[in-house]
């Protein structure tokens, strides 16, 4: 019996279900789709895994699996085949495999964070539009086109030009000529960007280019209103969960730049599409457009090494805002556009974080304010009296569910919220679907809970006796969800919860050291303000219990959901908010965390579990 | 007999040779290369036309012509075929063909004036370069590539840039580190435009885009010397010898834009890669560049709209000086390098007669001054006291040796001098080769000593009674030269003559309309400036025998050689030198010749071949 379990385990392949970021075990002789569905995740399929509706495409990125049967060869073209398309139903693993499955595959999608603060903005916009008519050429006055145009923009406006975009100047006589010579301008600075039928829309895209997620919004320039918002997922995790396995990837195959380039323009490309399609506009009506993401992010949509990023000194290449034509950037909005990119701050902290700076407002603010956005890496910053002082925390892939035996990312299905409340255990899914794993918020609440009934004492140490932890390959672990017929059973190991510690500590490391250094004790707090989608969900007073937020009153928090997004929305329509944006990357001043002195000591203390201060170097413990 | 002659006409079909230029008769049975060389020009064949050699290689641009050959198939590829490919040693024609010698398949080369004025012009180039050496990065220093490169160069140079080509960030980290911190920066304006090693030359280069020519320079821009230069075939002429032939094309097949387009950036390129391999640099050390050429060339050049040039009012899409990124252009220099376009003045007068009121200097002169440049197309100006009228003259292809019988461009055994002297006939030819046929300077000096001979009236009719007159098909015919072993008869018809009276009519007729136009007549004209390759060859005294240019004595007459390339040369040296340009292109004002109400009389009276005057409509006899 014992050998055949151990053949059993020999054939159990470990799949991992990308971008959704669930893992599962899979034997020889079962097909993806049935692993997929036995764990949970909803991928399509109406022929009964006949191999004939082709509904259930998925990509393996990587592994070994068995040959193309002959319906996915019918299904699929030779080089489709090459690049790993299969159908879910007809393919079998023959080990660890890593697969792609796309949104259109998905009976479930993920859940992104798109909204965020709804500032008002008094839209000052970059761009400036006019109504021109201008005069016929003919043998008495055979002015160039182009320049009847400028003269006109000068005599009727006091707009002075000096430049036509050479996109536009390229086209420039065969529309004003189909125009009827009556048109609407775009100007930016003193250059005609874009030449359309008039009256039309200036549209403008905000996009915040995350590292698991983008989120884009498109404006309306004239008014500051947001027309449509759309998230979805960054298709380059595909290429690593973190920045820094995108970064290795970059390194070992320069080849892998290009590609990670082209697969985030790709998804913005299309996000600019479909929304667009969602309020019947055209691309080209998009006339400027402003990106925030981390610096990673940043580098490699703009095509700039990332290389020195992974080392020390963590250089970037350029801190300073970037404008850049759209062509020259790969997007595909109005050719003569330019993208904004804000700011960066440093290696690790971005224009998302200058983002949130700006949304939030608390760059302005007394302080001392905490500013974080909780991710696989946190940005964190203190702003006061003026000063800000930025640092980034190496807080790791826990709270997007990486690293966790059940661990997903908050799709359909995931457990969110968790209570134990008369022993009896109680939680709350994504669309209050049956539970396939568990999301980041889960996790905390789950651990939170877990420690306040003594389940898991300060140490982080699951204790044995509670009837809901069991013992499983020689690790404790606690049953969060039992194994139904409809779906599998669901818990948190003792490795689960070291993750946790290590990626909790590393963010409480980083609040205590920054406090500090600016001579302040967590009593001085004035508010903690929480961006990011994982800091939105998060329930504060969990967060608070486990030590990962300081013991503050939960009143002291706020949580501003995407405020990058919504800094990059600002930024977008008011020229006013751009110049605040480099105001506050100047202001900014970067610190590496790791070489501060108390950083090792400060992240032992704060492996702890629970409610705690630390004041000078002292722990309080507040229990 | 006659039957049979008929018959073999019918049989004799009109090869067009490009771009030489050249036309001849091939019979059904007789090669392309026979053919080639019988008229005396030289196709390259080392195999005794076996088509094993392969030196003969030609294309066939239109016509009908025999099935490819064995050898043939065995020379090119199917798509070379396709596209017209094959050996002049194989191929027979069918019916009329126009064919595309390539230079490599050519024993001779066409004479390319890339020489002009050498002026002398303080260089003040819109690059500035500077020698930097940055402090390397470090965890206490750890600001951004970029930021710390701006910095270093604003502390070092008080220089304030505000922008990096976005290119140049693509590789500023890499490239810094490969030169340990140690670089050459290339600024224009408030960008940085390049980074090199240290030190590194500054090179520019000086574009003339002729209709039939290009010339190009290459240029110290730290002294302003002239490196290297050369002259090559524009090969769209493959698509039609003079502008509007090309813009035709792009009014029938909008794809022949692009094509005309690529083409002649294709040539361009290859003319900077072969200027750098002369004195052993790389194109990448180009770091900028300026342009000029008539404005259809420019238009093709630059991907504009040239539809509208064609038709009345004969708009040009923009008049003001253009700068574009080289990479927007197309033009494979440093990427983040600029090109400098000179303004156009109208549809059918482009920069390069800026370039030649620039490099000449008549601009800021007193006047009244002429200068034009004699082509299919004579662009015509006149300065007096700051203002100059410029006027554009439908001159025809016959000063390039179009419509003319044995015509063909200044190459290798054109005769391009020509003298009776005591009832004999003397010729020189260039490269003193057999003659071949006869270019635009051959034939004035003809017509003017065939009228001198009184051979030829004044109203141009060929007199009977000489014994070198022969009718041939009805025609009357001057023999300058009888065929011989080497060379073929060559003959001036009555057709060439009238020919000639019209080219020179059209040119002599803006002259005069110009000064009526300002209230001068000839005898107040100070200085003709004549520019370009046919202007710099012409005999002056011939010129004005046959009314072509005013009678004037021959010290008015200043020959300029390629003003306009040297006009680009100075503005690529000179900021001064294209604000001057910007300013003579606002002092210029265009007229349309066609619609002055004396056009259709003094053209009448112009087309007299004889040296007069005409003032106040009156014509005053010089004979």
């Amino acid at each position: 019996m014992t050998i055949i379990s151990d053949l059993d385990s020999l054939t159990n392949h470990i799949i991992d279900f990308e971008p959704i970021g669930r893992t599962g075990k899979c034997h020889d002789n079962e097909s993806i789709l049935a692993c997929a569905n036995r764990i949970g995740l909803g991928i399509s399929s109406v022929c009964g895994e006949r191999g004939t509706c082709h509904t259930c495409r998925i990509q393996i990125l990587s592994g070994i699996s068995s040959e193309p049967a002959p319906s996915e060869i019918e299904a699929f073209s030779p080089q489709e085949l090459a690049d790993g398309w299969r159908l879910a139903c007809q393919v079998y693993p023959h080990g660890n495999c890593r697969l792609n499955i796309p949104a259109e595959s998905m009976t479930t999608a993920q859940r992104l964070q798109v909204e965020g603060l709804e500032a008002t903005v008094t839209p000052e916009p970059v761009i400036k539009a006019y109504h021109l008519r201008l005069s016929v050429p003919s043998l008495d006055d055979p002015q160039a086109d182009a320049d009847r145009f400028l003269e006109t923009l000068n005599r009727k406006y006091g707009q002075h030009c000096t430049r036509i975009d050479i996109d536009v100047l390229r086209t420039i006589s065969s529309r004003l000529r189909a125009l009827n010579w009556e048109c609407h301008a775009t100007v930016r600075n003193e250059e005609v960007i874009a030449i359309g039928p008039w009256p039309s829309r200036q549209l403008g895209l905000a996009i915040d280019l995350g590292t698991t997620k983008i989120a884009g919004y498109l404006v309306d320039l004239s008014n500051g209103r947001t027309l449509a918002s759309q998230g979805l997922i960054n298709p380059q995790v595909s290429y690593g969960d973190d920045i820094i396995s995108r970064i290795s990837a970059v390194i070992k195959s320069p080849d892998s730049g290009a590609t990670l380039k082209r697969l985030a323009l790709e998804a913005l490309n299309a996000l600019a599409v479909s929304l667009c399609a969602g309020i019947g506009a055209k691309v080209e009506e998009i006339v400027d457009a402003v990106v925030v993401g981390n610096t990673a992010m940043h580098h490699l949509l703009l095509g700039l090494s990332v290389e020195q990023l992974a080392l020390s000194p963590f250089t970037p290449v350029v801190r300073h805002a970037l404008d850049i034509k759209a062509r020259e950037a790969g997007l595909h909005i109005a050719s003569g556009a330019f993208v904004h990119f804000l700011p960066n701050i440093a290696g690790f902290i971005g224009a998302d974080h200058i983002g949130v700076l700006l949304a939030t407002g608390i760059s302005s603010m007394e302080g001392p304010v905490i500013a974080l956005d909780i991710g696989t890496n946190t940005e964190l910053s203190l702003v006061n009296n003026g000063k800000i002082m930025a640092v980034s925390c190496a807080s790791g892939p826990a709270f997007e569910g990486g690293h966790i035996k059940h661990g997903m990312r908050a799709t359909r299905g995931a457990i969110e919220r968790f209570r134990i409340k008369n022993n009896e255990v109680q939680y709350q899914t994504v669309d209050e679907a049956p539970p396939v794993g568990i999301c980041g918020s889960g996790i905390v609440d789950t651990i939170a809970q877990l420690y306040l009934a003594r389940i898991v004492d300060e140490r982080g140490r699951i204790k044995a006796d509670h009837p809901r932890v069991r013992t499983d390959n020689n690790e404790r672990e606690f049953v969060l969800v039992d194994k139904q017929k409809r779906h599998p059973t669901i818990t948190i190991t003792q490795r689960d919860v070291r993750e946790l510690q290590l990626a909790k500590a590393a963010i409480r490391t980083g609040i205590q050291l920054l406090l500090e250094m600016n001579g302040f004790s967590e009593k001085h707090i004035e508010q903690v303000v929480i961006a990011g989608a994982f800091g939105s969900y998060i329930d504060i007073s969990s967060a608070v219990t486990i030590g990962l937020l300081p013991s503050l009153p939960l009143h002291f928090f706020r949580q501003v959901g995407n405020a990058a997004g919504m800094g990059a929305k600002m930024a977008l329509v008011s020229l006013a908010k751009r110049k605040e944006a480099q105001d506050i990357a100047s202001r900014t001043h970067y610190v590496e965390l790791t070489s501060a002195p108390n950083f090792k000591q400060t992240f032992i203390e704060t492996n702890r579990i629970g409610r705690y201060r630390i004041n000078h170097g002292r722990k309080e413990e507040l229990d």
